[in-house]
């Protein structure tokens, strides 16, 4: 019975698909017709190869990248190592796997009853576009997996490679990985799209689009909440025990270690893979949602060949992307060799700046280059237009990155005063120091973004190509310029999980103990290793990984706010079309309209409610955690039982999958409550949680990043472990640990997926509006809203109070002076 | 040179008030008239009569209570104590009042520039808006004085009382000097407010009015950030050493003890006293505002008569406030005595809670009963829609108190979980705990507000009345009913920074330490003393009053945004008379305009900054104090010298004047480059600063709030002092300090000066735009913004930069491995 219910109501929800596929419907097919008459003088047929072969080609020098990575040398402690972290990653995503089946089985056969029982659909129609829905999860899912994979690999040659007298190669790894990683992202998601544009049959086309959306924005969400939550129990746990034990960083005797290095890939390797996949797909279905709505058959101003025009252009902007990219990384490789291959210290930040700078260059180049020749013929001179917006994001991409180090690199001001600050003020001070850090450069981001969406504005303000609406366009395209050197930033994003592992492959290897190792590597591998300068080095790249992977998550999340103003685009184009029957329009949102004021207040009420429930479940899991470690780790053993090991990563499993339900419950029931309220509530709502969801994750990525740092600047420039200022940045890194790597991250993917899935509750909402308006009857969408928000609120309170810590220790405070005794009775798991 | 340009600009900036001084006096004497056509049949004069009456009455219940404390019990050990904290105190008011000079010297010289030179007005007149101004930093200025004053004879008294068996007089001291704080703030308020009534010419009421609310606003904020900055480095100093050398709170030896008690009057009963005092001042002006900008000669609709009855009623229920403050404070302190008077241990916070109930229903009760007294002959039932509008205030206002008290309450689930957090994952935990209670609280207090604002905007939206802005005005009475239990709101409020001190006092006393003294006070004072409960009941208290200052900053930020929003409605307004050559609004605040998207970007922006940067000035400031104290600390001593205690509160004095002098220019220099660059955009932008700041403001409030009650409750219920449990929660409680009396409080104020200050410079950017539209040349508005900005961004940086921890020791993190010896031979000071 009451499944049925929540399948009835689920399938009420997945109504607009269908309307939404029928808008599209009407435009793909003449879409389609115009793209294939080609551009600039180039034909459609000629285009199309040109794009499958850079594609192909994209590939290949990926899996090419892939294969040598698996070839390099190493000694087989370390590939043990690195394979057993595979061994319980696989565990992990298996169980997650399971997860996301559940997710698409409630949601497909919602689905299919929508579309089989309500709306009439062929079986064949509606399995298609379920097809799609699972192509997108896999697709987040899968390229998860390969990240993964390659960085399981990367991990211990990079740590092979750090025993060597020249270093080079413990920056080269990581970054071809990423690069790897990148590459085949990038490629599969264009093969998709442009499959769902060649093979599917035109009035079927618009439903597939946001079928797949929706899938990649689901795995994706999924994959970094439980992922980030994994990742910083395990962390925080093993951290702690530095200061509880005085053992060293990944001292192979504690049994969180493993649990650790887990994490680290299901979180840092999984989360930002899955994520740059969503972030693609979405971002370019909401611009192509943007033009088919604006100048589709039935747009505001019809204008098919313009139409096709644009989405032939974004397309090739995109395959172009995989060109730039491999292009910028072989020259700064090329450069980065000859400045550094023959030394035996650099700065690792050094050769990633230069390939995000190079990149960024050559994408500007190149943008302007192929819109002159694709579409100079284009009135108003809209190419050179198109392209300064395209620019101005590839810029911030550029910039931003600088902006981030200026907080978060081990170099930077802000970092040395947290490390100054704890010195004298302890740990209190470390903490204050970093929100400084964070909250400074949540500013000078988000002004930074200002400009550039600002320039955007004005480069197209006077277009009267674009009606009243040349900023959402514009504001769309700098989120897609945002995303322009796409495999460079989800390499140096993934560049810090294979540098995080590669430290700890090292120390669980304990390579250096083995009898008479040094006479073995000469004579295996050929060279003399050096462990005290290697250990050096890989802690060095470690904090170069700590930056840029923080300096990744402000273009993801940059994109996510720019993107979704594009994509609400669709509900306030749906809104206006809809005139009442007192001849009003139902679009009310200027800011004085009250529901606008309301909106924007309960959107900042639950980015504030999200930041709370995921830290929630870090802090419990990683209660957990550090009890169990306390209880088990023996200091006199060499190394961890692998039983406590396993039982630490169940631990991390457990909180993770528990946080991300009440989180998706909560994000579910409230994104339909508040559509169903009132559309125009809803989309002020949206825009507040893009907002706020900004802010909070760039302060929160940079805090924690800054925090990291001045841990490391402790561990590796002062070399003052084990002292009272050590303990002081360990506790700001741990605190950091759930601000940048679980609440931060997920707020990317969580912004998309409201968006995303509120569009289909919104258009539902307007349908009941407007036939409450025709019949004259009270409309019952309100009602049906007050029902979601009671659940969703219900798992608001049950994100902390069904979260916390169990009862027998409450009870403890109460009555007991110390807790310690029977908490270590109470059991563990 | 450099002077006279500054002049310039700043006069320039003021020429709106001038026209809004205009706009006013036109309807003002007419207003006048109607005013003393009476109401609800009752005559003008002798509803005056009765107001001035229950005024006077106010004053004098609060005089009185004034002299009762006073002359109250006190052992003379204690009252010398207290009174080295008001002359410290005295000292830093004293140098606040210098500043607060300089800052009118700068804005009065520019005023009557721009009065005289470029408005031609008579010197008289001009002297009259100047005089107002000067009352109004007066007011904000005398009242917190008297705050001072008579916390520092209760902080003794309280100390004293605690010493009996029955504690009653421990919750009743406080509370009656925060009754008297309240009252004679809210009486000043009024009998100001009349006077410009009555005695000012009617063309330049609105003139005074306007000149009164910025100069409050311009007082309010220096006090609440410089207080807030000062008491948390003293805060943060003297807690500190409690970890190092491992000694009790307010231990005598710790020269940073008079300088934290210092800080408890400077920050948390100058801030809210003044803060109160601006809140009220402020919102009474926007209501003025808003209803002759809709209803008076030239306003929307034009309805001089309605104006006035609406003037008269508001002014009529902020009278009554006083009686039902009073009369509610007199009926809980009967029911307390019957109670708790011959308990030996009974629940603070009961009678507290009980108080804020019974006015709150009071309070409505007799809302809906003079409304329609009053008013009962308005259509469209207006009497009670307005009544139940404002009640949904008066229902917030108790509400979300209690709501505070979930999250801050030593019972609290949210503070259990910090300390049982903190017992196993030590700070970490502690900081992560206490940071998902302000999470929680920020987003279940955020659908509180919303709820009640959308209520009230139901209320009224079928009213034709307001014309298409019922929503404002609502929005604008349930900040007004929020604020309708005035001074019980101030009292609980209040009662924290007694609670604080008295506790203190009882340390720095030493009194059990007097040779003979359990006799002496028998003799002299008729009880034995038991010292044991009576530091016990100190504790408590202690704790109570965390939790109810906790509770007062959420009302006082909810005004704010709430306030703000009909402020806003000034510009509004003007943007949409403004209609430029080709036949359009200059009003373009859809969530569709770019330059909407921007403004809300900006806002958030800059409150992330602010956070930033007054954590900044207390982390710096603190490290100082740190050191200095480290350095000189005498453990050998019966106490610490009183030349090292003066040179910590010079510390705390040099640190928080520089931080607020960064922050003033920095807020001063955005409002305006941004009202520059397009009033839309700073519409956008003033609203977004209201919301973020809202949540900015209360999760940090309520975030500090459970970390320090969690500390209590490892002092006080666990009796845990000096173990490591104790410690991370020391440090979770000085990580609050900032969070919760620095940044959470003084966004407030700054909310409301940036919108008053603003409106100013939005108007004359309206000019410029309509004189280029008329002459076709181009508007340099936007340049002079780039100017602001350019300087905005400087002091910006300089918030950080200019604030760090000096030179030396950075070249130390460089070059040495221990910093400690160099660090101690640098300048302390």
């Amino acid at each position: 019975m009451k499944k049925l219910l929540l399948l009835t109501v689920l399938a009420l929800l997945l109504a607009p698909i269908n309307s939404f596929a029928s808008e599209a419907d009407l435009v793909v097919p003449n879409l389609k017709q115009s793209i294939f008459n080609g551009l600039g003088g180039v034909n459609g047929w000629d285009l199309l190869l040109y794009g499958i072969v850079v594609i192909v080609l994209g590939l290949l020098f990926g899996m090419v990248q892939f294969n040598k990575i698996k070839k390099l040398p190493v000694h087989h402690s370390m590939a043990k190592v690195s394979n057993i972290i595979y061994e319980t990653c696989k565990t992990y995503l298996l169980q997650q796997g399971k997860f996301l089946i559940i997710l698409f089985a409630i949601i497909g056969v919602a689905i299919s009853y929508y579309f089989l029982a309500l709306a009439h659909m062929s079986v064949s129609k509606t399995l298609l576009i379920l097809l799609w829905t699972v192509l997108g999860i896999l697709g987040s899912y899968g390229v998860a997996w390969f990240g993964i994979r390659i960085n399981t690999y990367a991990n211990s040659r990079t740590s092979f490679a750090a025993l060597k007298k020249r270093p080079f190669d413990v920056m080269s790894i990581p970054l071809q990985a990423g690069m790897s990683v990148g590459l085949l992202l990038i490629c599969v998601e264009l093969i998709m799209m442009i499959a769902i544009l060649l093979f599917i049959p035109g009035e079927s086309a618009g439903a597939c689009f946001i079928g797949f959306a929706i899938g990649e924005s689901l795995g994706a969400s999924a994959l970094r909440i439980a992922g980030g939550i994994f990742t910083k129990i395990a962390d925080i746990g093993a951290d702690l025990m530095k200061i509880v034990f005085k053992i060293d960083e990944d001292d192979p005797r504690n049994p969180g270690v493993i649990a650790d290095c887990t994490g680290d890939n299901a979180g840092d390797s999984v989360g930002p893979t899955a994520d740059g996949f969503e972030t693609y797909g979405v971002t370019g279905v909401a611009l192509i949602t943007f033009i088919i709505l604006m100048f589709g058959e039935t747009g505001i101003l019809p204008n098919v060949e313009f139409a096709s025009t644009l989405i032939v252009w974004i397309f090739a902007m995109r395959v172009l992307m995989i060109f730039t990219s491999v292009f910028s990384y072989l020259i700064n490789q090329a450069i980065a060799k000859i400045r550094f291959a023959k030394e035996e210290r650099f700065d690792f930040e050094s050769p990633l700046t230069s390939l995000v700078w190079i990149t960024s260059i050559i994408s500007i180049i190149v943008t302007y280059a192929l819109s002159y020749i694709l579409i100079n013929d284009l009135p108003e001179g809209l190419w050179w237009k198109l392209s300064s917006i395209i620019s101005c994001g590839t810029l911030a991409a550029a910039i931003i990155p600088e902006f981030t180090k200026a907080f978060t690199s081990s170099k930077s001001r802000h970092v040395q005063e947290v490390v100054t600050a704890s010195r004298e003020g302890g740990a209190s001070l470390t903490i204050l120091s970093g929100m400084v850090a964070g909250n400074f450069s949540a500013f000078w981001k988000g002004m930074v973004m200002m400009a550039l969406m600002a320039v955007a504005f004005y480069t197209v303000q006077d277009l009267s190509l674009f009606g009243e609406y040349p900023g959402i366009f514009a504001f769309g395209l700098v989120a897609f310029g945002f995303l322009g050197m796409g495999p460079v930033t989800i390499a140096v994003d993934s560049y810090g999980p294979v540098t995080d592992n590669a430290q700890s492959v090292f120390e669980l290897s304990q390579i250096e103990k083995i009898p008479n190792i040094k006479e073995e590597i000469k004579k295996d591998f050929g060279f003399e290793p050096n462990f005290i300068t290697g250990k050096h080095n890989l802690e060095e790249n470690d904090s170069a990984g700590n930056t840029f992977k923080a300096t990744a998550k402000p273009v993801l999340i940059g994109t996510a706010v720019i993107g979704a103003t594009t994509m609400i685009f669709a509900i306030i184009l749906l809104l206006k079309k809809t005139i009442l029957s007192n001849g009003e329009s139902l679009l009310q949102i200027e800011l004085t309209d009250p529901s606008v004021i309301l909106g924007l207040i309960t959107g900042g009420a639950v980015i504030y409610w999200f930041s709370g429930a995921s830290m929630q479940a870090v802090t419990t899991g990683a209660y957990r955690a550090v009890e169990y470690i306390k209880k088990n780790i023996n200091l006199d053993k060499v190394e961890a039982d692998i039983e406590d090991s396993k039982n630490v990563v169940k631990i991390c499993t457990q909180y993770a999958q528990t946080g991300m339900w009440n989180i998706f419950a909560v994000i579910l029931s409230l994104t339909l409550a508040f559509a169903f309220f009132s559309p125009n509530f809803f989309v002020s709502y949206l825009i507040s949680i893009a907002i706020f969801g900004l802010f909070q994750a760039m302060y929160m990525a940079n805090a924690g990043g800054a925090w990291d740092n001045a841990k490391k600047v402790v561990e590796v420039d002062l070399k003052e472990k084990n002292t009272p200022l050590h303990d002081a940045t360990i506790i700001g890194d741990t605190v950091g640990d759930p601000y940048k790597d679980t609440s931060s991250v997920a707020l990317n993917p969580v912004i998309k997926f409201s968006t995303l899935f509120g569009l289909l509750a919104a258009e539902i909402a307007i349908e009941l509006i407007v036939e409450a308006d025709k019949t004259g009857t009270t409309n019952i969408a309100p009602y049906i809203g007050v029902v979601f928000l009671a659940i969703g609120l219900f798992f608001v309170y049950r994100s902390f109070y069904g979260m916390r810590i169990k009862t027998e220790s409450e009870t403890i405070i109460k009555t007991e002076k110390s807790a310690s005794k029977k908490l270590e009775t109470s059991d563990a798991l």
